[in-house]
């Protein structure tokens, strides 16, 4: 059983009144109760050591801006404005609440809410016999009936992206390769001037909140959300979603200089790191073709008709980050 | 530092706008836009293995139904209406996505949220390198401005609980000291009739969702809490927030007949399991005095102008569950 048929099997149980977006896009949205009003969006992601971060390679701020960062990127999947946080945090016996650790994770945590107007308003802490377990609950609003889902994607609609692909992953390879020595997501302790550019990108993704909004409110946009497990892994949703099929166009993905460099020098292929890697946070979203929308993006293929995903100019498949 | 501190610490790094009760009191409290529409209750719990249970002595749909019902209780303690719950659960390799304890524990939480007319919005699913962690944030909903919050306590006020307290904790003690033998909260496996009853009120805690309601529509009932850490740490916090301090009569504890037979049969001070032991979820509340709640409670004291907490008939002190 895959993370997604478990979390279909579990969204089975309830059912989820008319107007109402449950489990399976970025965010649930709890429609305004008049048309005049926000609706309500909530997200929530779960952090463990050991799965989604190692504590000894990746300080304790960048976490703490992490955890954060993944709900807010969320929020704006859906082009909305993020607004309460709710945190739960279990320690485990080597950390206690006075542990520089913890006033590291609650810096870096802090800095990420304040950055994106975000206030937190409550949580719970525990002892943990495991690692350290992160719980952000975050909610976040959108003028009623304007939020992107994942299930409006039409034939014909041109796939699109912001910013640049793979760096994440990149900069995960670099900490993993080297974990022992000296690299950290810490600018100042890395040697390798590109790596310390794909460390940060993994280290401190930065939610694309401002490019959100402006897609939501720009005609012609449909079907939205963020790149959290690849586009391998993600694009399908949103063609599960919305029934229909895509191609996309491996030779244009968008690729930054650091990451063109670093693949050459090791041999790595970039397509893989791109469409397989994840934790990118960029937004991924499609639009009618003509449809000029105000941020920068770079069209990576086409919604077809057909279902299925097919890949040109690269491999014949790639794979997404699963969970389980 | 305890858990109270550090939950402090945190929540000095944020500054929550006027009208928004945030960090300290069972539940969030976000105002309606207008005056005619519900203000939306926010509440976020954390369960983990080994700390909050014990896999190998709770079934797993005891552990899924308490997970929904304390964080319902935290709703039912404003006088609130639950509505939408956000389930994140980290899996330890032991146990997989088609494990019979994870469709358990799902039949338990579906069956608890149903009970109280909530339904999964969302969620989300990990490995975990430890044991099982559940968080369950819990949004609710009460008529604008009527949540009864814990800083309204009042002196003169007469410090009540709703149902009977202790029942939990001497269920825990049981479950805890037969780990290995026959001992589970299933009723058909336990020998112990008094027995049966008090493991079922650990392991199926009932949220006074109803209760909770009539006593915030009454008037005359003003602060409010359920009681998880029992009555020695719980009280306090309304104290605190309301800057007052009180009495409790110790032997006008509310005790089932179950815990006072066990309690005689072992030896056990029952007055220790009341106030100390906690996992009750009754509610703690406070009235004017000549005020009739419509719910059935006991009086266990009053609220006093001078600061602190004073016990009598009993010990000259109590100390309720920490959680660090």
């Amino acid at each position: 059983m895959t993370e997604f048929d478990l979390i279909r099997s579990i969204a089975s149980r309830f059912s989820v009144p008319d107007g109402i977006t449950g489990i399976g896009d970025d965010c649930a949205v709890i429609p305004a109760a008049s048309p005049a009003l926000s609706d309500t969006l909530v997200t929530t992601d779960l952090l463990a050591e050991g799965v989604h971060f190692l504590r000894e390679s990746i300080p304790p701020s960048d976490i703490g801006y992490k955890s954060a960062a993944v709900n807010i990127s969320d929020i704006a999947a859906m082009g909305g404005i993020p607004r309460w946080a709710f945190l739960s945090i279990a320690l485990p016996p080597d950390l206690t609440a006075s542990s520089p650790w913890l006033s590291g994770f609650m810096d870096g945590f802090t800095a990420c809410c304040k950055r994106f107007g975000v206030t937190l308003l409550g949580g719970d802490t525990s002892a943990s016999t495991g690692g350290v377990f992160v719980n952000v609950t975050l909610m976040g609003s959108c003028p009623h009936g304007t939020a992107l889902l994942r299930s409006s994607a039409r034939p014909g609609d041109l796939v699109c992206v912001t910013g640049t692909l793979g760096d994440s992953a990149a900069g995960l390879r670099i900490l993993t390769d080297r974990t022992g020595d000296d690299a950290t997501c810490t600018d100042q302790k890395v040697q390798l001037k590109d790596g310390a550019t794909l460390m940060k990108r993994h280290c401190r993704p930065e939610p694309r909140v401002t490019e959100g909004q402006a897609l939501r409110e720009h005609q012609g946009v449909y079907a939205m959300m963020d790149v959290s497990d690849g586009i391998a892994a993600d694009l399908p949703h949103i063609l599960e979603a919305s029934g229909v099929g895509a191609t996309v166009d491996v030779q244009s993905l968008p690729l930054s200089p650091e990451l063109r460099s670093l693949c050459a020098s090791r041999g790595w292929d970039p397509a893989d790191l791109a469409l397989c890697g994840g934790e990118d946070y960029e937004l991924l979203f499609t639009i009618a073709p003509g449809t000029e929308p105000p941020v920068p993006f770079t069209v990576i293929g086409t919604i077809d008709a057909a279902p299925g995903l097919r890949w040109l100019g690269g491999k014949s498949s790639y794979t997404g980050f699963r969970h389980f």
